[in-house]
């Protein structure tokens, strides 16, 4: 083990040295056309900043028609729009709802401009015209030349603390603008509170508060500038009703402190004799004596350098954990998957320690780092599996912060959709139970069980969210009770069957009994008339009109029940039983792939779009994610490897507009990642991975435990995509899936591959991925 | 001396022993009609709760025109109003501004109503009608039956909690309503946030922010049930833009947490059974955490009678320290005083020490006790001067409560008027100076004076607080520049002689020398031609028209220049000589206890009103606190005994609408205490108490130091009000003033009275209070 260790040590160093490095590789524009919701701005891996541009922002009114455009900008930043407004410090990668955009700045000259202006005028406002020629992006840094301004941005970040350059022309009229209404999602009414002072000719420190898709949201700054102030400008652009301070002071010249809802501020400095004026922006989600004491402690120099060489340090180590060969193009789309699967969660407690709880009390772990931006609905099907296998200690303190949740959450339950000391409800299923169980599984360590365990009985038992208690009750969430019901009946089935998996290994039979009794409930929503999955009402009655191809109305989420059906990752052989066997999955799964959906269903949902379509499959979008591999199920392996490469081909260019849906913080990035490696967790928590097709020439995982898998994939071309065999260790697998230990015990896996279908390749039943019903 | 103690022990010990105690003579409802602006409801002394019945909750609206009708509710209680609102947990004694009126509590029969309804038609909310038969109020209790619903209230509290008994009739149909958008000084938009959460059948937290006359203000607060709550409602009544709480649940009915502008919850009970609902609410300016903390420390137990016991025993112990023999009226008065007189600062930290700072961090001092509510404008006269006093350790901490204000303010100055962590800018002057400069003269230990001296220092040389900077430019403030301009100058120019007399205890010769000319500015503003002082514009001309009767736009706040000219406490013989001598003095205040001011006059300011006047001088404003007592510095001191009389007699009553002004947090009745006892304290930080005319028969002090000071007024009658002689510890005393050591070392100051004025009495130069400057 020893030598073969070394040896592949060698190798890798020598692939780095000869060629572009992973780093280099990864482009920060894929996904910031159009659909994937990503930005370019720099962030370290699961930083609490993310520094970028907002190309727009757009407000949604209040009581009003939704404006959809605010879609397009759930990150801030679309590649086609022609201007800058700003740079903030909190984005999203790649949701399909949005918030955050905190702290936005913008270096400017000449008049004080204090509203954003138009898209249509940028010269209306603070706004600046830029080009894509002048702007570059690599993880961790982000540059743009502002036209409007002749100004050079540079931004760089540590994991609490956003670091700006900016070369400002001679000017005695240089200023930096700070908007605290400006806002990702924004309505009038979002900011509920700001807060701001100048506490010397270099420090502000300030707060803002605000209710979108978080409901309670603060976060606390401190901005320190490298050159004094020369003049500055906080304004409060509302009517107030105690006069004590305007008949006092005149606010809005040089007055060091102001709050309000409305407030936008200009420091003004002179830049004749130094025209290069830097600025840290340290956030906290706790206080400004916190958000000071991180930007002291994160950098404390004016280095700029220096940190966008740690930032890349930083982004070595994570990258640096699958290194792999392959073409050019692949390579980029996986080395940015690998950098977008490492944003989202992200830290959310300060150097100190401290962080604010579910409970808006502020709260002192002892021994993890708190994390937040839990979209589990999306994650928990391949990013949280990727992460028990590449980020085990990260895993171990994701799951300390959702029992913190647990703890103090009033409906004591794990998140949901959280963000920021916020359940924002979003989405469907209980889905912090797998990633909890997928742990558990592996043997995560450094969390404690009893209460993992404790904590998702408890959510998978509280009755008041969203139809659990009638899904109790009935078997299924009647849709007449509560819409969506058949997409949650099969969620909460699958949810239910990791308890069962890890109530079994606690040794908790009563619980193992009960929720593997769950778990089957997926069955009480099957139409055998139809062959469908099927939303049922309270009185037993399937709810009609039934149309398979529709997304509206039919009781599913983002999805039509033709893909929906499907969703029985656990039970997959008890699901063919269900529908009448193997060869009825097969010509399903062919259709669902070749089916062209009528143009009329298109638009139903922003999620399920042309553009993530393959036939009626849709991979822009979660509930499928798992289905190309579902053939494996059925001895028809190679169907599984054609599809994957047709996936991968078509739905992630290595462009802006490269992804064909919303990264989901990770989870389309997480698919690929699996998939170029060539296999797939179709059933988290089963410690089974199914083997596809690997993309690859060679690949190496390096391990926290110190171990290293290595893959070879003989014979790889775009043309020989199908395997002959596939050898672990050595040893020829008769079986097509890999165990959890096979994995992450390190060891070589060498998979032969051939141009033509190897249609006997594991089409004994003994050698599919096993039912995981008794 | 230990003799003499001991027989003063036995005195006073009888003198309670056989008739109603101090305790008794309090009667919280003075001051509740009208103007006062005190509350009745239950409080300790200096504790951060004060819960008491609102009568009357009043909007005024953002924007529009100021509804008048809001002054009249500054307590949240008008004595002659036939309806309660609820009970809340946060008041000010005797405010002419307001804000507070957090947490309001109303326990209800039969249909739920969550608007408080008209005081036109009671039955369109959930106020009750009352009767005042059926009330009753002590220290720290309070009780009333509520005729609408049958049911039986009484309060009582501890310093952080606020303990409810409520007698419901047996019925299934009791509910204790919570609305959190209720206030006082309200108006649309005043909440800026609430967050409530249900944490168990018998526990609530949660918080509401305001921006009130506090611009930043948080209120937490923890509810405990003695009985389970049976169901419940928290609404929010407005339209919330993100959909995702409303989408999951029916957040209407027993929905355990909400968060929004417009909360309003009722708590639902069966008092079949038990009809007895016991409340304690805690309140905490950090979390809710600590509120908890607060509750269980404070109240560990649910028996009401034991903190009513509590409360009345923290009274007794605060009350006891000055001991009076006169009519029964004026016991009434005096110790309604005294009561009225510890109620404002209060203490604004938790049990664990933590309180809220003034830029919103979190504190944990180690030292001391955090107080807030410095209504200094009001308080620097001669309440906190009766703390130096007897109030020795509070007054330590609530200077190192200030000097933290001062260090965690952005401007770096100490309060003008500080509430909950803000600061609201309310009135004139920087008297936070006078409070520490009379502490340190005064030799009051536990408090830095290096940093409190720096802290005055930079308070006074603040340029951009209200014309601070003109006024340093100019020697006086130049009205056209800043307004109320004279009343600034002659404040400024007071506060100043008080830093130089700390200057010149603490050897710091430059800054003495600095202060003392800055005190002399009081001169650059005296009109020679009218005989008056005189707002002056920048081009050092005098503002015309000037009208020395009016105090509207004359460059006086709340006072005209008849009474505003007077204010040179500082430098009352400098005074003398600039307006032409002791005779001029003399007619000038002759003609004011008598000139009655024309009609057209009355209505230019809330404070200066006819029930507070007597000729043209105003009792019921402070400007003029020390007009009566200067007398005494021209030798005509048998008229300052007159007109001491004359004030006390016609200015406070012992019925609700008995006070001629706002309390004032205390002043107003600081006022009464001092001059009951014979003297008062003209010159805060001069150590002398100019002699009046006692209105007692005996009184005495007991020192937290373990001495007492006796004072017996032989001869005294309502007819003797004049001095034939004082005796110091048995010395005949040559002088119409006490020094600071006569009065703390304790001993017996001896009055002897006569029926005729001693026009001999201290006539001589020599036996006045001195000038104070050099």
């Amino acid at each position: 083990m020893k030598k073969i260790f070394l040896l592949l040590t060698i190798i890798s160093a020598t692939l780095i040295a000869q060629k572009k490095t992973h780093y280099e590789y990864v482009n920060p524009f894929i996904g910031t056309d159009n659909m994937g919701h990503t930005f370019p701005g720099a962030v370290v891996p699961f930083g609490l900043v993310q520094l970028s541009p907002e190309t727009d922002t757009v407000l949604y009114s209040y009581g009003k028609v939704y404006n959809p455009d605010v879609y397009k900008y759930c990150a801030g930043y679309q590649y086609s729009d022609k201007t800058i407004v700003g740079f903030s410090h909190t984005h999203f990668n790649g949701t399909g709802h949005s918030d955050l955009g905190d702290i936005l700045l913008m270096p400017t000259v000449g008049k004080i401009q204090l509203n954003p202006g138009t898209k249509e005028n940028p010269d209306s406002g603070y706004r600046s015209r830029f080009n894509h020629q002048n702007e570059k992006a690599k993880p961790g840094y982000y540059s743009v030349h502002l036209d409007d301004y002749n100004i050079d941005v540079e931004l760089t970040t540590t994991e609490r603390v956003g670091f700006h350059k900016y070369i400002f022309p001679k000017t005695k009229e240089a200023h930096i603008i700070l908007d605290l209404t400006s806002g990702i999602y924004n309505y009038d009414g979002k900011i509920v509170w700001s807060f701001i002072r100048v506490e010397n000719k270099n420090l502000i420190t300030g707060y803002h508060q605000t209710n979108g898709w978080a409901r309670t949201r603060y976060i606390y700054f401190a901005i320190e500038f490298s050159q004094p102030i020369e003049s500055y400008q906080l304004r409060n652009d509302e009517q107030v009703v105690y006069n004590g301070f305007w008949r006092k002071f005149n606010q809005n010249e040089n007055f060091p402190e102001r709050a309000g809802h409305k407030i936008k501020c200009a420091f003004n400095f002179n830049t004749e004799i130094k025209n290069e004026i830097l600025v840290k922006v340290a956030l906290s989600g706790v206080s400004t004596k916190n958000a000071i004491e991180n930007l002291n402690t994160e950098i404390p120099h004016w280095d700029f350098e220096k940190i966008v060489q740690q930032a890349k340090e930083k982004w070595n180590k994570e990258l640096s954990k699958i290194l792999i060969e392959t073409s050019e193009e692949r390579k980029i789309n996986f080395y940015t998957s690998m950098y977008h699967a490492f944003i989202n969660p992200n830290i959310f407690s300060d150097v100190n320690g401290e962080y604010r709880g579910l409970d808006q009390n502020i709260y002192k772990p002892i021994k993890f780092i708190n994390y937040t931006t839990f979209s589990l609905w999306d994650t928990y099907r391949a990013l949280h599996p990727l992460y028990t296998l590449i980020q085990q200690k990260r895993t171990s303190d994701i799951i300390n912060s959702m029992i913190v949740h647990y703890e103090q959450s009033v409906h004591k339950i794990l998140p949901v959709w959280s963000h920021w000391a916020n359940e924002n409800w979003c989405m469907i299923g209980y889905h912090a139970v797998p990633v909890i169980a997928d742990a558990i599984m592996k043997n995560i360590n450094g969390f404690d069980y009893q209460k993992a365990f404790q904590a998702c009985v408890a959510s998978a038992n509280y009755d008041l969210y969203d139809g659990i208690g009638y899904y109790k009750k009935y078997g299924f969430v009647p849709e007449d009770l509560n819409s969506n019901s058949a997409s949650k009946t099969l969620e909460y089935a699958f949810d239910d069957w990791t308890i069962y998996a890890i109530a079994k290994k606690l040794g908790k039979e009563k619980e193992a009994n009960e929720f593997y009794n769950r778990s089957l409930n997926y069955k009480n929503i099957f139409d055998k008339e139809t062959g469908f999955m099927r939303a049922r009402n309270s009185n037993g009655k399937f709810k009609i009109p039934f149309d398979p191809l529709s997304v509206a109305n039919q009781g599913f989420i983002e999805g039509n029940a033709w893909n929906y059906s499907l969703y029985v990752p656990h039970d997959i052989n008890g699901f063919i039983k269900l529908i009448g066997g193997k060869e009825k999955l097969v010509s399903w799964l062919d259709s669902l792939f070749t089916f062209e959906l009528p143009e009329k269903y298109f638009g139903e949902s922003e999620d399920v779009t042309k553009v993530g379509m393959i036939g009626n499959y849709v991979h822009g979008n979660e509930p499928s994610h798992h289905v190309a591999y579902m053939y494996n199920f059925t001895g028809a392996s190679w169907k599984t490897q054609e599809k994957i490469h047709q996936i991968v081909n078509e739905m992630y260019k290595p462009k802006p507009d490269g992804l064909c849906g919303n990264d989901d913080c990770g989870q389309m990035s997480a698919w690929y990642i699996f998939s170029l490696l060539g296999f797939y967790p179709v059933t988290p928590a089963s410690n089974q991975y199914v083997i596809g097709s690997p993309c690859i020439n060679s690949a190496v995982i390096n391990f926290e435990n110190g171990k290293q898998l290595k893959i070879i994939v003989e014979n790889y071309s775009e043309e020989n995509i199908y395997i002959t065999d596939v050898f672990v260790n050595g040893k020829k697998l008769n079986r097509s899936y890999f165990t959890h230990d096979e994995i992450i015990n390190g060891g070589t896996i060498k998979f032969i591959m051939q141009k033509t279908p190897n249609k006997n390749w594991c089409t004994d039943k003994n050698s599919f991925p096993y039912s995981l019903t008794k």
